[in-house]
């Protein structure tokens, strides 16, 4: 499996973009509102993986929720895969709880999908293929 | 910034390993006993990366107190430096709170120190050198 990137959740995005740029010097890749999940998010590009910087652009985001209950911190981690809808279906045939049933458009030119924490001792997991 | 591993902590350890090694198709790279920390450990191997499983070997664990307050979960990250005291050394003198002031002897042949999570959005933060 590829590590495509691990989403950390943070309530002031600009600051925390300057935290990697400055004193991690990292560098920025995308920039971008995904109204959607009403989030504001940041691609910080490492040396053999990423990480996606997320906050709410509004109180009624998911994010929000996971701000208020567990605080700043790590989210998700998101696996690249050659063939998500397969990948898709053969973890619902082994019983995985999907969030997303099929992939949808993510960021970055990728179809995404996410798998319950539940399913995965605890972790939110992202499945994305490359378009 | 290389992004050495994530740690994930599991309450079970074995069932843990049977799912990356069986439903992810992934290599377990080293399991070892931390006695230090009263955790048990298992790497991983990703195609770009590791994952760190730990799991508490007594009820005084460091480990048992994560899980007891947060549940199973994306516990921390860990990125590899060329110097780890210069690196140390740096980041403390910007301010960053420092859980180990000088490296210690971890994992894999490497020297290791954390970095406290409210130093870094949220994010317990491991550094580590190859030696």
């Amino acid at each position: 499996m590829i590590l495509d990137h691990i989403g950390i959740a943070v309530k002031d995005l600009d600051a925390a973009i300057r935290r990697y740029e400055t004193d991690f010097k990292c560098k920025v890749e995308l920039r971008e509102s995904i109204s959607e999940h009403k989030i504001e998010a940041a691609f910080i590009k490492l040396d053999n993986s990423s990480i996606e910087l997320i906050s709410p652009s509004d109180s009624s985001s998911i994010v929000t929720k996971f701000l208020s209950e567990r605080g700043e911190g790590l989210h998700h981690v998101c696996y690249e895969v050659s063939d998500i809808k397969s990948e898709l279906s053969r973890l619902d045939s082994l019983g995985y709880r999907l969030v997303d049933t099929s992939p949808r458009k993510g960021a970055r030119n990728r179809l995404i999908a996410f798998i319950h924490p539940q399913s995965v001792d605890g972790v939110l997991t992202e499945l994305c293929q490359k378009i």
